[in-house]
């Protein structure tokens, strides 16, 4: 066995392709992980076919249990961003069209959120839900999020530890793969993917953003999930909150009709691409039926929508050093000065503080003068203004917004 | 620490190079496998510079003991062919020409052979000698033969086997660094590096075998030894024999005046390379003093040279399937045919057979008829003659000899 696997590894680094049989022995649970970080190494070099992306699909959802549900559930995944609560947005706004989400998320790393984190920041909200109560949950209130369970794609989970640790994580096959093991695991009938594009994306190349949906979208429909992908905007963050608790609060607003208008626009948006229809997706937000979900959501799983979120002890404005136009409100830096203060892991184990984050107040073609508040820290400890000032650059000349939605991609 | 690993990691893949302290880091015994084996497939698709060589050279060197000898002694390396027991020849040649020689030789794996499963052959011989074993031999005899202790260049242990299942040994720094840290460790003075090439060689493409040889005596001399190259000849096996016992009676037929060209010629090149006069090294070997000196070098590792050598209870013969004159003796597959019958390693754990073997009596250029004897086979159970006289091309048309000696390399 292991002379064979040797042979598939020396056959990807000589550019070869396996065989969908050959790509399960290759990820198999008995082969040790120096083989497999060795071939995963090879794989970023040398690249897989769509054919070997499928087999390897294939193999990461024949390595756990498989959801089906009773009817017809929708699922959204974002590649992961600075400021990016659409999910919580959008899981009951969608409830409140009609259309029923099931959705595993994640916890962040690096410099970008997780929507599990987020939601952990409401009071009592329970993230932890069984495939049962899961299933209960959507039949009564339209709507579950909670965290994925190891029972799904468990080869996936070994090769992103082993990714992790390898520089193996930037491959579009292996980035596709792993994304669509756990849709296809989680058992939705429709999908939509949002591929971030911008240097807080996780790949700021717009072509291979572009590139990694089409795959994904193939991969989907191959597993008859009627799938779409949407390219937006990540490089600046979306909204004007970064951290768990102000996220939270931004997109509450957002539920309730005053939120940012990127925000609003990205959540209407992917709303009418699973839901068909963007005047009933308007109406369900106008009227608040789509926050009153979100009430209920929260509350069928143990949160207190009306709980006051957790607070940082330290408020402090970063004022604007020059006067002039905003060119760039970088979001990774962002990301990295929230993750700085608290809210973000930069191993899996560690603990996150919902209460600490940024507010911005000022982004791309934004006036501001010398001394106006640029952004607002919330601090547990130590702020440090002078970083998040960094993080904006100010110039007399003019700048025009970027669009934030570049387009929906076909596979 | 582990961030950092990754970084380095993550670097090597995208072609960039890494200084000598974090190549050093790269294979420190900390590290895990899976880390470095991404590493080494990283390197096996980027390369690495001289710099890094050197660096991965000295991290090796640096992971064990280094011997000092207080004489000058030389040392050779084969990079490993089929038939080559060159090494039984020249050691005593070298002796009786006051050329001291401590050697740590190898076993045989794949379809090559090795020095060690050769000694073993010879009853009573022991490859196993401490350094103050060595020593004691080398000063009283002028020649020590025995297996590398674990405690020269642990590192290349490590890596030899990661690369070995990781389908990463194909590398010619990887190679060349390997080769040199052992032998840079045994603190040899003067080295002689035997590049085999054609298709019974670890690197069938000249090209490839001669900047193999180019780096590695740059790395020798780096090291202030006095470091030659050759390119030989692997294209049919070295020599008539092929298996441990009746390569040991090659060598002694060789020793003692009446062995194949081939093997005469050079291991005469060999030696002269290493001691400097031809005639020195013609007169050492015609007068029967190099024989002597095998005589008393296998007493010293506790062998009996006139005791027989284990038999093969099956004697076949290989018969031409037709007339004609041969084209091509093929090394690799009478390698593997060698193995098949017992004499090779699958694993660095199989037994092997020093009986059992094969006798080449027809190579590229000699007019067989149908009928007459192509090869030997002595086999332990049941030889298979049509297996070997596969092995064969025979043709019509006439076939040169090919030039056993392909150049000297200089770094």
């Amino acid at each position: 066995m292991a002379a064979r696997i040797t042979d598939l590894i020396a056959r990807k680094r000589d550019g070869g392709e396996l065989s969908s049989a050959e790509i399960a022995a290759m990820v198999a649970p008995d082969v040790p992980d120096y083989q497999l970080s060795a071939f995963l190494m090879a794989v970023v070099l040398r690249g897989l076919s769509d054919d070997e992306t499928r087999g390897l699909l294939d193999a990461m959802v024949a390595s756990g249990q498989r959801v089906s549900w009773p009817w017809p559930v929708a699922d959204k995944h974002s590649t992961g961003g600075v400021g990016d609560s659409t999910t919580l947005v959008l899981a009951p706004l969608l409830a409140a069209c009609g259309v029923l989400v099931a959705k595993m998320s994640g916890r962040g790393l690096g410099h970008t959120g997780g929507t599990l984190d987020k939601l952990e920041a409401i009071p009592g909200m329970r993230v932890s839900l069984s495939l049962a109560g899961m299933r209960r949950q959507v039949e009564q209130v339209g709507v579950a999020v909670c965290g994925q369970t190891p029972e799904l794609a468990p080869t996936d989970g070994r090769l992103y530890a082993l990714r992790d640790a390898t520089g193996t994580v930037y491959s579009l096959p292996l980035i596709a793969a792993s994304i669509m093991s756990k849709k296809v695991a989680a058992g939705a009938s429709r999908l939509l993917l949002d591929v971030k594009v911008g240097e807080g994306a996780l790949l700021p190349d717009p072509d291979a953003a572009r590139r990694l949906a089409g795959l994904m979208v193939g991969l989907g429909r191959d597993h008859d999930i009627d799938t779409r992908a949407l390219l937006s905007n990540m490089s600046e963050p979306l909204g004007a909150a970064v951290g768990d608790a102000l996220e939270v609060a931004e997109a509450v607003a957002t539920l309730r009709g005053h939120g940012p208008a990127d925000i609003t626009q990205l959540c209407v948006h992917q709303a009418t691409v699973l839901a068909g229809d963007e005047a009933v997706v308007r109406r369900a937000l106008d009227s608040g039926a789509a926050y009153e979900r979100y009430q209920r959501w929260v509350a069928a799983q143990g949160g207190d929508p009306e709980a006051p979120l957790p607070q940082a002890p330290l408020v402090v404005e970063v004022p604007a050093p020059r006067s002039g136009v905003v060119q760039r409100c970088h979001a990774r830096s962002i990301g990295e000065q929230v993750m700085r203060l608290g809210a973000g892991r930069a191993t899996k184990e560690d603990l996150v503080d919902h209460a600490v984050g940024v507010i911005v107040h000022r982004k791309r073609g934004d006036r501001v003068d010398a001394g106006e508040p640029l952004a607002t820290v919330h601090a547990r400890g130590e702020a440090d203004p002078d970083a998040v000032a960094a993080c904006f650059e100010i110039d007399d000349a003019p700048a025009e917004r970027e669009p934030l939605l570049l387009g929906d991609v076909d596979a």
